[in-house]
């Protein structure tokens, strides 16, 4: 019986020193990333056959690495052309690229986590979006979760991890009261982030953003870097969850959609129910650039 | 070039519906239990060709997929007929019995958990101790660790997951200070758990584990079965960092090597140095139960 050929398109993976379709690439059941959610990841996309601040990701990557005291045989040139591969073999002009590293195998007979030798998996896949185009022109609905993100003090957030069962229960809860996304309550009841995305408030024209228990998301920090171009003051520092609900406008920033308006939290409507003029205006700047190429790696599709 | 075939004794899996060497048994790298750690599993033992407490283990495990929200197309019975077929097909006589619920893998271009098919996975693999025999005989070594245990309100420590960043920075920091094990505290700054294990504390002949914020093992549970038995007094309840110190004697449960004895606790040695009476008394009960066959689910190896 002859199987169809995988189409690139539908994703390519990197793993164990070589190239293949994504639906073919997995990971041993005894590596720790899975048993053990020993792991960590970073992600970039790709716009338009560009990889978005790809040299951002990778030394966050490595980074990452570090603080799990992991590494690989690759350094940054050689992870890059990997990444690069995959792309251009996807043919994938628009998609979503992952770089994980897992601790490994332990040795037959030892748990011990420093003789395990660490492990590259790579894939890019098309795009999948927190919000869809519709949801995004509306603006999405949001709870602030009763479930509380884990700690600090217990797993570093800034160093990208698989840790999301408070993340996904929190995903739940947001549907069960007819949301879309949940951002959840660090321990001093101030708000963290949510699935994949970090939170801005916007109140008389001034921006803030969580300052800790959060990742440092990649577009959090593009819309920090944009400020002086806008001409916007963003402060990073605590934001009560209160401050949702008197706030003229939020949004959300990630990879996964870049900039995206909330216009409902707590079943509350902001404002007058529709995306606001400061998240329309950091929304329009960033994908601006993206279309400008600012910090764009471009790939040569060419076989 | 032919490969060798792989010797069923190191281990067998079931995955995807169907039985394999552990080797060969992995995780697509696109399902949720890898990338998002969506998913709770259980661990039994076999012990001298029969495995320990298999209902209980299975009812917990159902128990912790109705806390995530997951199902399997299996009922207890049919689940039971796996692991067995598992363990009767690898010929181990003393193994380390897994099943895994994970997640699964959205449909195309969704993030919804709630659409994904949730996924088994089994093996079973020679016993991997937390200490050897060498180890156990002298007495464990350990430390109170300064990484704080994921708090009960982000993720529920009684729905076994795998989420041990937490846990395995604890070890590296265990290794770091000249130790084996590291246990770790929670937000109230009472003792958890560690990695894998419970903890029991004895003082003037009184047991104390901790009440909350752990995973309630199965071994620790045994030994709370066995109170009346061994005529001791065994109290759940809060146990402070303090107690740890002052103890007369300390011991983990694991079903990764049953009751093992701590003697030294952040470069403190506890009483004389050496594993002390109630822990041995413990143990012995523990592992005559075994060879009586309490609770045991004997396997028929015969093809």
């Amino acid at each position: 019986m002859q199987q169809e050929t995988p189409d690139p398109r539908d994703g390519i993976a990197f793993v164990g020193g070589r190239y293949m379709p994504l639906s073919e690439a997995s990971v041993p059941i005894l590596d720790r990333g899975f048993v053990r959610s020993d792991a960590t990841y970073d992600v970039a996309h790709v716009w338009q056959g560009r990889i978005f601040r790809l040299d951002d990701h990778i030394e966050r990557f490595f980074a990452s690495m570090r603080g799990l005291r992991m590494s690989l045989p690759y350094d940054k040139a050689a992870l890059t052309e990997i990444l690069v591969e995959c792309v251009r073999r996807s043919g994938l002009r628009d998609a979503y690229l992952q770089m994980t590293c897992t601790r490994g195998i332990p040795p037959r007979g030892t748990r011990d986590p420093r003789l395990c030798e660490n492990r590259l998996y790579v894939f890019v896949q098309p795009f999948v979006w927190i919000a869809n185009a519709e949801q995004q022109r509306q603006g999405l609905t949001m709870v602030v979760s009763s479930v509380a993100r884990i700690p600090p003090d217990s797993v570093d957030p800034r160093i990208k991890n698989f840790h999301w069962l408070d993340l996904t229960m929190g995903i739940f809860e947001a549907y069960d009261r007819d949301a879309l996304v949940a951002v959840l309550k660090g321990p001093d009841g101030t708000v963290t982030e949510g699935a994949g995305f970090n939170l801005f408030v916007v109140r008389d024209g001034r921006l803030a953003t969580p300052e800790s228990g959060v990742f440092e998301g990649m577009t959090r920090r593009t819309v920090l870097d944009f400020a002086g171009d806008l001409g916007l003051e963003i402060e990073v520092r605590p934001v009560l969850a209160e401050e949702l609900a008197g706030a003229d406008e939020v949004f959300i920033t990630s990879t996964a959609g870049g900039i995206m308006p909330v216009t409902v939290v707590d079943g509350r409507i902001l404002s007058n129910g529709r995306p606001g003029p400061v998240t329309g205006r950091v929304r329009d700047l960033y994908w601006a650039r993206h279309d400008e190429g600012w910090r764009m790696t471009p790939i040569d599709y060419r076989d």
